[in-house]
């Protein structure tokens, strides 16, 4: 199915990296990529041109593969379907065997999926919902630090969507465990893939209801009221919970 | 921890079934419902009452239970709760194993996730991430039939959503595939979590771009534009479906 010397953009991936030529996917015909290009799956189009997604072969250098955040300043469907091949990838080796009846799963040959060579159950690639929320009161923005973010940047509070709730009660849920303060006024602002390893994250805007802050510190390393004019390090651009961040400054700004 | 003689709400599960007296769940304490019942696990609280998820033992009779569907009509708090218990459920037997390594699983004793007794990793309940969109074009809303449903009733289109996409692309995408028409002006209606067996619906509103009506007949029985006064028998009340389809003819009735 693969035109030979059709040029296409190429998410190549190793250990969920990517390979990046010039900081970003190389635009190559299959020819030019040779190797296992035919194995390679169709995942999406890029101004007009085939995206495929290919695992890397043993001849590619380590050093050539770059973490997909490397094209968070792209545009977004290049930076998502990048993402959809790390996911992918990922679905490999994380997806490979049947969690209903522990045979080996091998990717389907018609569909993106894995399919049980057992009980021959189809199980797809799996997406976290998670939300994420920016909290408002008056001329301040909610912000945390996690202990995992080594660069101690501040960010909103997010966290993965529980079996049995709606985004909304799990937006409330998450900033009163990680804060201690109850919302009001919760409303949708949009959404991004997230493919570290397989979130979907869902972003909301809230305002301040009640209580104080009291950071719980098994999860965070700080939690603060910043105003627009103390601000610490932030999430980066292109990131929602960047665009969370910047959307509610502006609205801090008209007041 | 279960206090014998404490009243609770019991979410008591068999083949994704839940046992129910009187057309609800049962309010009993743990004294009254023997058996295994120091095995259940705390999943909420209802009307300031714990409520407990129990898998049933083999003295339950198959005729005591029910879907979860027979309480749609009450408030969606219980619905959401049972919907849980059934989803915890059928995570005990479709993540039985460990889709990583092979190895077995075991409910954890911390939370509320499967733990691999092999690698040691934890597996959270899965939810699949879904769309589902009530599109109008000016006093006409779009409705589909679905073979699955042997009631003939008519329902908005949904589908799941993929890795590397946005809600509202999504959105867009499921509409075209099913119908052959575009969309615009996407906007965020609400949530619901639909335990059947473990969706996460995602409400949007939309309008009519272009395109004509052309349903994808692999997926859909029939599609149709229809009028407030003209309308075929819906999906029930108390789904977010029909929640979509009613804001809608109120907007149809406002023009
Ligand atoms: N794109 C963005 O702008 C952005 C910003 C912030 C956070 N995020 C993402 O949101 C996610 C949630 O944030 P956090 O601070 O709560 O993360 P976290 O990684 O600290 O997770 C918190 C805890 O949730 C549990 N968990 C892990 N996976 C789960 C799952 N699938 N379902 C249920 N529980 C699970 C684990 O016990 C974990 O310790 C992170 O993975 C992060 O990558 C994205
Ligand atoms: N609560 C409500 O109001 C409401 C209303 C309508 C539909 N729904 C739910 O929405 C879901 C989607 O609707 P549909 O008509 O597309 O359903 P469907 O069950 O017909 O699914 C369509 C196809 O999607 C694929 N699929 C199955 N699981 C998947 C997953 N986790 N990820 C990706 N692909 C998957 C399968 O190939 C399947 O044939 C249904 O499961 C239905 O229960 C809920």
């Amino acid at each position: 199915m693969l035109k030979k010397q059709e040029l296409a953009y190429w998410c190549i991936v190793k250990n969920r990296k990517l390979y990046l030529i010039n900081h970003t996917l190389p635009l190559m015909t299959p020819a030019q990529v040779g190797g296992n290009s035919e194995q390679a799956r169709h995942i999406g189009e890029y101004h007009k041109k085939p995206v495929y997604w290919l695992e890397a072969t043993e001849n590619y250098k380590e050093e050539d593969f770059y973490s997909q955040r490397e094209l968070l300043n792209h545009d977004n469907t290049l930076f998502n379907l990048a993402g959809k091949a790390t996911q992918l990838s990922h679905m490999l080796h994380t997806q490979a065997y049947c969690s209903a009846c522990g045979a080996r799963c091998e990717l389907a040959s018609t569909e993106l999926a894995m399919v049980c060579q057992g009980c021959q159950a189809h199980h797809y690639p799996r997406l976290s919902p998670c939300v994420i929320v920016a909290v408002r009161n008056r001329d301040k923005i909610l912000l945390a630090q996690h202990p995992r973010h080594k660069t101690g940047m501040y960010t909103v509070i997010a966290g993965f969507v529980e079996a049995g709730e709606t985004l909304e009660q799990c937006v409330a849920r998450e900033v009163e465990e990680e804060t201690g303060i109850t919302v009001k006024n919760i409303r949708y602002f949009g959404s991004q893939p997230w493919a570290f390893p397989s979130n979907l994250m869902m972003g909301f805007l809230a305002d301040y209801d009640s209580g104080e802050l009291k950071p719980d510190y098994e999860e965070l390393s700080d939690a603060i009221w910043a105003t627009r004019d103390q601000l610490p390090a932030l999430a980066p651009e292109g990131t929602i919970a960047r665009a969370l961040i910047n959307h509610s400054l502006s609205l801090m700004a008209e007041r």
